[in-house]
């Protein structure tokens, strides 16, 4: 049995990516076909002819239903076969999954689950999304050789920010410094406050610090998998307390994971600052540098990855800065098992960030 | 158990292609080493040393026999070993299965079950191959991704042309023709007549019809996997009967499917066809269009085939066009059960094209 | 289980190339990391960190340390964990293991099971390296896609050199020439002389021979998979024993096999000889010699190995020449045996070229 969260909004592609053109992507192991209908509605389709298994996608759009490419079967936004050629009966076998979707963010969501229960409300929040003073990068895209659970442990882990990413985001000022975790019922959070600790690169490029600074790794994750980085510091001189975030330089930074495969997952990004707002230039530099930062991770999954395929083994011993992932494993096996017994699972409507 | 039919006739390869060089190919998953005698008489033998199993077709050929590359273990045409360097004895095991050969219409065909069994007269008719007015193409391959069955499938199908083929053989006015289905012991025909239709592309360069045609397809398929399409359309003045099949354009399109794996087939067609016969240039335009034609085939055949093998399922409805296939199916698995039981299986001398 | 021998040294990797660099080879299928202390000692220790395995390779060496490149945590030579960054206290399953190293040869030596063994005199002693007059070809190493006892069984098997190697240490004088197999408790001797026969292409290019020759080719395999080939060529008129060997062309080519997984060697090797000792146009002749002749073998054992794999049949046959390949399977299976059953295996401290 596979560990996927059903009930749940997943991104499945950007905004911009889904148009009159038919295109397929795996999600919870599933092949789906994606395109607009003629009044620009998006639509998700199972990705395979019941008649032969072809892929839809290989067919054509004609209007806003899907021809497939082989007999020419063709099927409607909710999945019904409207017409086999040669043919006026059309058998009740005959019809694809139809998944909801909804717009937001400038991506497409698709509910993988039970139809009935896809609240749209139930999509994160991404805070200051859209506000004056704040910029945001959107439509960003890796795609990550590993199951999508190494990459929330990743997360919220501050902790290996030191060691994989010393040339970008990670500082050696937090190498000691613990890290708390608050748990919420869909949701955890680990955080940590690196205290009078000099500006890592970041800052000193996008800031304007003349001394040390406060600052801080708020690592959110909301089930079954969007992860929220607020991230940022003051001066040393303020308390490095909530009020004082935005009185520095204060990023947002959402990652979007959906699986692919169990063993491959669909990484998208969006980014909100509060510095250089309107500035295209420093819009391509957030995209380098998180991308390059998005990387580093990236390599060093893909070998814990394929070593523990090959072994079988996840990990041999577990530290102190477990806590948040090991929480987010329970949590992710407590809902996957709610789903699968058909028992209502926990609930947290109140999710998002403080 | 695999679904191999092996008292049967397969096509090996070209006449052409096999000489005095050790070529190895795999057909019904089976090594096989083929050469020619030096009076010019084809072999075919197991193509694995029984000692350690090395290629013997990296071996050596001297005189009519083969000589293993690793420790010189020579063969003659029956596969009884004849030398083992250093030792007089020859142990009993040390020996490769041969395989009964024929060469008939440019083609090397072998036997692939009881040798005893191996009758040339089984071996499919080519009709008017060679007579006059009549030119044919042949010494064509494909190497086919997928399963020899999903090809049969493919080739009593005539519903497939018009959203396979739409740039070749296929037109729009087959969409919602009707396919009848008749059925011998050890051939099936799908075939059907699209009346008043507009000339298919390939009418209109080859012939000088003037007006709507009536056009046939008529989808022979012989045990094991050869397939024969006889093709053609006359004026739509003229009955759409047998009789006047010769008065248009007329081609007789074999396909001789060998399977290599479960997952592989060797795919050798040729071609005879009533216009322009003795013309090279349209030889070559045959060559053109048909490897466009099964190319169409191949990469949906392929696509099919990965979703089958990634699913495990081979359809999840069916439907009237399926009638033939279905019966190919039912065949092929009644003359392997035939076949593996020892019990005898149909047969039909007088199968071959109306 | 694997037929891994484990108490037993096998050359890990050349003197030269282990330093201040963190070097990663699978051996026995287990990864290890390689480096040197600053004194210069070697060090080798399980590549994988105990957290979440990632590889310690690409962590960093920190002084005598290694330090992952995820988290931080950092191992010293014996395998202990040092510091886990963010916690005080080392938990106990953080830790690594370590194995015994020996340098000896140009080479790293690394002994892979119970440490309390490991005896550096056990390594096989390399008869004339370093002695005035003969000359030494070291650092070499292949890559076999094969199974280590396929090579040894090549490697006590002088029969496929007239096939295999025709055109290079291979001559046709020895097809009929039977072998002779001698056995101690852990090592084989399967030897010949070939008597008046002409000089391989070797000896023409390297000795004066004016007339034939009588050669010997002397294979030796000590356990695990340390094989030693002494070959060499007197003039006819010499009798062919030991005594007179040093009175012609002789070399040893020492072949160190180390299995990387279980359808993997590392091939190391090296070659020493009484001719030109110090010509080092020479010394790259043998190299290239030396790289086609195992390259020959390397493709034929290729196509073995993919062939056994596929059918799962290692031999159909067996035939006189395979006596020193089975028995070294048997001397293979009877180690493993003892070391898995905790029992004594056998032992022979004289082993050795005669």
């Amino acid at each position: 049995m596979s560990d996927y969260i059903r009930n749940a909004w997943y991104v499945a592609a950007w905004t911009k990516d889904i148009g009159r053109q038919l295109v397929s992507r795996r999600i919870l192991g599933e092949p789906i076909v994606f395109y607009r209908r003629e009044d620009g509605a998006p639509v998700a389709l199972e990705d395979s002819c019941p008649h032969k298994l072809a892929p839809l996608s290989v067919g054509e759009l004609v209007g806003d239903e899907v021809q497939c490419g082989y007999h020419g079967m063709t099927f409607n936004c909710s999945g019904a076969c409207t017409r086999v050629p040669g043919q006026t009966k059309v058998p009740p076998s005959a019809k694809v999954r139809s998944y909801p979707l909804v717009e937001r963010y400038n991506a497409v969501w698709i509910w993988m689950g039970d139809a009935a229960l896809a609240d749209p409300d139930a999509i994160v929040d991404v805070p200051r999304y859209g506000e004056s003073g704040w910029g945001v990068v959107d439509g960003q895209y890796l795609h990550f050789p590993t199951h999508y659970l190494n990459i929330t442990d990743n997360l919220v882990d501050p902790a290996h920010t030191t060691y994989v990413h010393k040339k970008t985001i990670g500082g050696a000022g937090g190498e000691d410094v613990g890290v708390k975790v608050e748990q919420g019922d869909r949701q955890v959070l680990a955080y940590r406050w690196i205290k009078d600790d000099e500006p890592v690169p970041l800052f000193k490029k996008m800031g304007n610090f003349s001394g040390p600074v406060n600052r801080w790794q708020y690592y959110y994750l909301f089930m079954p998998s969007v992860s929220c980085v607020d991230f940022g510091g003051i001066d040393a001189e303020l308390e490095p307390v909530e009020e004082n975030k935005d009185r520095g330089l204060r990023s947002y930074s959402f990652n979007f994971l959906t699986p692919e495969t169990e063993s491959t997952t669909h990484y998208f990004w969006l980014h909100v600052r509060n510095y250089h707002a309107d500035d295209a230039k420093v819009d391509a530099e957030v995209v380098e540098l998180m991308t390059l930062t998005f990387t580093e991770d990236l390599d060093i999954l893909e070998l814990v990855q394929k070593e523990q395929e090959r072994t079988g083994i996840r990990e041999r011993t577990r530290l102190g800065i477990d806590n948040a992932p090991a929480r987010i494993r329970r949590m992710v096996e407590r809902l996957v098992a709610a789903e699968q017994g058909q028992t209502e699972g926990p609930r947290d409507d109140a999710q998002g960030v403080a």
